[in-house]
């Protein structure tokens, strides 16, 4: 499981002393090829951590050897000094593998605003570089947590065409600030199929837009979203685009699916599925529409099928983003339709809520042949809990 | 106080047994003219209830003498028989008063998808109807409340230039699913002013542009919004656009900043000021970003000044919409400049939240001289629990 369940990957992950709990925080993860292939996507917002200014050049040629991540501390909004920081870490990582810095790739999460440890961060990672072990995925999944209750990893298997196995690992963080373009994350894929830099990326661009970005727990989008995928081309297996699309794109649905279960404070969670829309993009906007309604969420934790809420959430979408007729909508909720033409449909104390973890909520919009699925949960006691008690 | 503060006006506030609570749910406000002019601006939600359809018509002439309105039932996504059942209350009331039905305004607030006990709405009608007084004012805007803690009146007293005494009166109700455009609620405004309907609807947008279309409690936007300025010209002065611009403005600051303080569950007040910004609507855009993070806002519920959260909100914004560098934003609360130049600042611990109602958050873009307010409040443990136990 893990980053290093494909063949050409090493991983490790150690207690470096950024956390105030003594847990986990540093991890590294290396690709011993024979290729060294790599891709990127990150945060869209404006506001980027320094790790991902740094990242975000350390992999635009297309190759990288490490990443080193931690938690404790995002390195967000500190400043040259807070880049500097990042650069630190990764030419320190670089010296002790005996690679350049620009190889490295560098990922940091926990709170904004603070300059990391850097004396404790270059100890984690000594430590880290000499307990690499091509089972060490499970321990760097766990040194990347924050408010997350269980470490996310993946491991999906595939086969070439002649029968010749080949494989995608992966592991992720983030119980909260799930938005897109990015759900909040740090995420780190490995694949030892072979494959150039530009298939990896064109893969990894569809893979996350179909996935983490139809995740979105609370309509909080991060400043250090991270999502790196290395192939080491070490089971001799060449894919086509394609092949490895579909490949990450599981991986990356498995994981997006775990981030949602662990929503900091969930106690359902709840695809809002659009169809009969014009367009994807409009089915995916309606959904985020309905996804991000407070009321709506909090009606679901409170056990009630409360469609009029999803149908004033569908409404506020501009007409020219999504085409309705509003009085065709129907909201079927776990198979409930509880609201017909825009209007009442079956009597809402059909749906059973209080047995259900997840929430189905299926919108037709009545006006195409387009659909999409977004993914959040219900907005709780404990979210406001610990995102009132946790600085991050 | 309330909508009969100024002369010519009379209204009502009665229990038709619409809410199970036995409280007051229908209000009647009527304009004794002479004159009889009229606007309204309702809710951009492309679902639209019932009254507002039948508002929206009733009073595109720039007439109306009377408004009813009724708590307890949103009459909203109710299909052709919902739009009938307003039409009826229309009809009903004007043949009580004797005028047109097309010069009664209907207004409807509660819960959503079920159809009202008309039975029960037409007998507390022609109750208020009897019951109407020039000091009815205050009763009506009780009739009008659903989870709202208190009752919201407004009066304002303005001259004309040879010191003629001119007025504005008004009552909202609204606590939760506030967001723009309108905040969501229902509104009664009443002007002894006289002015043509032109005139009215040119002051009511701007007036409401810049009060009500800036507080976003929860993101939420209703069905059934609805804001209506009568003008009876009792008073004699007859006023220009700039001077009714202005005192209705003030008005629905009043009750704007009064629907936030009785935000459901809040347990602060957040007024979030972006200056330095290219344009208003650069300004509007951002402050809308901070104001709508769940993070930041279940932050403040903790008395933390998280300015790392409202970075990350601000960072959402694209570069489209409001021009900015992320290295040059400040950022203060409650006059701690917690974050300089997209950096760490003063101590945090500077600011103390625990002893303040009021949290006033000032974002500089450091890119123009434009700037703007929003207002929101605090996600709380109260919040959740109102909108997870009450259907609306």
């Amino acid at each position: 499981m893990s980053v290093t369940h494909p063949r050409g990957f090493r991983a490790a992950g150690v207690t470096a002393g950024l956390k105030t709990s003594g847990k986990p925080d540093v991890a590294l993860v290396i690709n011993d090829g024979p290729a060294r292939a790599a891709a990127a996507v990150f945060t869209t917002n404006r506001v980027q951590a320094a790790p991902v200014v740094w990242s975000r050049q350390a992999v635009s040629d297309g190759v990288a050897v490490a990443v080193v991540l931690n938690s404790g501390g995002a390195n967000a909004c500190t400043g040259p000094a807070g880049f500097a920081d990042s650069h630190a870490t990764a030419e320190h990582t670089a010296a002790l593998l005996g690679i350049s810095a620009l190889d490295v790739v560098v990922a940091s999460t926990g709170l904004i605003g603070e300059r990391l440890p850097m004396d404790l961060l270059r100890a984690g990672i000594t430590d880290a570089a000499t307990q690499l072990t091509a089972d060490g995925g499970p321990d760097a999944a766990v040194a990347i947590m924050t408010t997350d209750s269980v470490p996310k990893t993946v491991a999906i298997d595939r086969a070439s065409g002649d029968g010749r196995p080949w494989s995608v690992g992966g592991m992720a963080k983030g119980a909260g600030m799930l938005a897109p373009g990015l759900a909040t994350m740090l995420c780190v894929l490995t694949t030892d199929a072979d494959a150039p830099a530009e298939v990896l990326d064109a893969a990894l661009r569809a893979a996350t837009a179909a996935t983490f970005d139809r995740v979105d727990s609370d309509g909080c989008m991060s400043t250090n979203d991270t999502v790196t995928l290395l192939a080491s081309g070490a089971s001799g297996v060449v894919v086509d685009a394609a092949e490895l699309t579909e490949a990450v794109a599981a991986a990356c649905a498995q994981l997006a699916r775990a981030l949602v279960a662990d929503a900091e404070g969930a106690s359902h969670e709840i695809a809002v599925t659009v169809r009969g829309a014009a367009t994807e993009a409009a089915a995916v906007a309606v959904a985020r529409a309905v996804t991000r309604s407070n009321l709506f969420k909090a009606a679901v934790f409170g056990n009630d099928p409360n469609w009029g809420r999803v149908l004033a959430s569908v409404g506020t979408v501009p007409v020219e983003v999504a085409a309705y007729d509003a009085d065709a909508l129907d909201v079927s909720i776990n198979g409930v339709q509880v609201c017909r033409a825009g209007g009442v449909g079956a009597d809402r104390s059909l749906v059973d809520l209080a047995g259900a973890r997840e929430v189905l909520v299926d919108v037709n919009l009545h006006a195409g042949a387009a659909s999409a699925t977004v993914w959040t949960n219900d907005l709780t006691h404990d979210y406001v809990h610990e995102n009132s008690a946790y600085s991050s």
